[in-house]
């Protein structure tokens, strides 16, 4: 399991995909977007699955392809409904451009997700795709309910959890899973390598919760606090409302209910409030029960010891990742 | 050929197809888009051509079912872009909840659609998808085309062809061309379906421009005038442009320069123009010469005579159309 190998070969595989077609105005913010960069978990995974259930890796690049392609699909389109200026560090494609721009290109962007699995025969084309189509919609129904939390006073732990996986951790598995299908694995094995996935991706989730309030504002990348400056009703906040006293639930909530110019104090307080209730502490807890879930899968997988490890050694260091 | 089935049996499963699914937010929207009305004009077409091939026109009606899904998401989006506020006499979907249940209802509207293919074997399914994809790519570029138009002012005639041909008129011919593959069609005939198509469908759009300026505001349905106020760049304005004397170009050029309160004299002023440069006669000379084109697609088709009648019967009733 050779990460380094699979990451360059798929971004060689990337670089050869010129989105120069016409119309320029409808290409050129698909070139962008793929080329921001990125730390292609996704397309990975795709490749580790493939070569752990065939030993040959390459032929499940453009399935991987397809994967990041939708990735980044939904970031055009969630950055829209976000209003983020900035992406990477970079412009998003609806403020270098236009929304009307994010939205078609966003929309081109699916459908070309769709005709990487065309390289594959009927019988695989049809698993990806049906896989392909089941995951994206769960993404939109994942989207929604973001989107439904924000104007929501009553979102419980629970709800949360489904929101991440349905956003989140359903492409990861997915992702996993259609190197299976390329692979032709058995499906009960490839579902086994799902489960490990969705239990991954839901810690995956936590863990950037995690890091957007508690990580280090050297390496973290993005704004430290974003969550916070952005009222998101994360497991973080959810499990402070929980367990906190009533003067610090009336802070919590009076802070959530505003967007203010100048979020420093905001900031200060709600991490100080996290912190007084140990919220770092049940955050990593529970990026821990998720982990161990998703280990418990490997347990039902018919492959190699070494490839179980390679498994758990990805786990673990997108758990102990600081970006 | 009986259309009425055909569309009563279609629209008869459309019903079946209940949007329900949580989140509500997401797929409200998406039933009341489909529940809206409409001609039916795609997916009728996609029952015609697999009656014409294997007699069995009801096996095509997920794949119709995908053109209209598609279609309609096509609707939401344009809409947003054009921040369009009425559809059939209805409110659009942005402006009756909000742009951004528009875009996530859109994106899980082109996901279903694909979903709908997921009825048939396996290569049947590729072959569908692969059209479906290519098609929708088009599409898209037809639409980005569109809005590239809208701020160039050295747009040819040409240009606007392509335009309308990838915008509007691939779908059409991938329409007919989807029922000849759920028949299982010879993939040359298939094609030949596909080309009567592809001309029709370029017929069908003139037929639309020349409707929304000199149609009857009793049956029309349509606000008559709406490309005139918008400043599109219809084959009506462009021909005018090749062929009217300078004052009259001075005059047009003008007023397609601006977005004005009231609309009544520009409205007035550019059908006059219009009507004393012939170019009603131009519009409807140029409309027979694609329906021509697409009918003598029928010459190589191995179908029967009666089967030939009812598709040019159904091309003469789109372009007889005063809707």
């Amino acid at each position: 399991m050779d990460l380094l190998k699979y990451q360059t070969d798929f971004l060689d595989y990337l670089q050869t995909q010129k989105f120069e077609n016409e119309p320029k105005n409808l290409y050129a913010p698909i070139e962008y977007i793929l080329q921001l960069g990125g730390k292609r978990i996704r397309p990975i995974l795709t490749l580790i699955a493939a070569d752990i259930f065939s030993g040959n890796y390459q032929k499940a690049i453009p399935a991987a392809m397809a994967v990041e392609t939708f990735h980044n699909f939904t970031l055009v389109h969630d950055d829209i409904m976000d209003e983020a200026p900035l992406r990477r560090g970079k412009e998003t494609v609806h403020k270098k451009w236009n929304i009307n721009t994010g939205i078609l290109s966003g929309d081109a962007m699916l459908i070309l997700a769709y005709q990487y699995f065309e390289n594959y025969k009927p019988k695989v084309f049809q698993q990806l795709a049906k896989l392909f189509s089941k995951t994206a919609l769960e993404v939109c129904d994942g989207q929604q309910l973001d989107v439904d939390f924000e104007t929501r006073n009553d979102v419980t732990i629970d709800e949360y959890i489904k929101m991440i996986t349905l956003k989140t951790s359903v492409l990861v598995a997915a992702a996993l899973k259609m190197g299976a299908i390329v692979a032709e694995a058995d499906e009960e094995q490839a579902n086994h390598l799902y489960d490990f996935g969705l239990n991954l991706g839901i810690a995956f989730q936590l863990q950037d919760d995690y890091l957007d309030t508690f990580g280090d504002p050297e390496t973290f990348g993005k704004q430290v606090g974003g969550d916070i400056i952005e009222n998101k009703k994360t497991y973080l906040y959810l499990k402070s409302l929980e367990i906190a006293d009533n003067n610090d639930i009336e802070k919590l909530k009076f802070f959530y209910n505003q967007k203010l110019e100048d979020n420093s104090i905001k900031i200060v307080e709600v991490s100080r409030i996290f912190e007084q209730n140990d919220i770092p502490k049940f955050t990593q807890d529970l990026i821990e029960d998720y982990t161990n879930k998703s280990f418990e899968s490997l347990a039902s997988l018919k492959i190699s010891e070494e490839a179980k490890k390679g498994l758990r050694d990805f786990g673990n260091n997108l758990m102990n990742r600081k970006v």
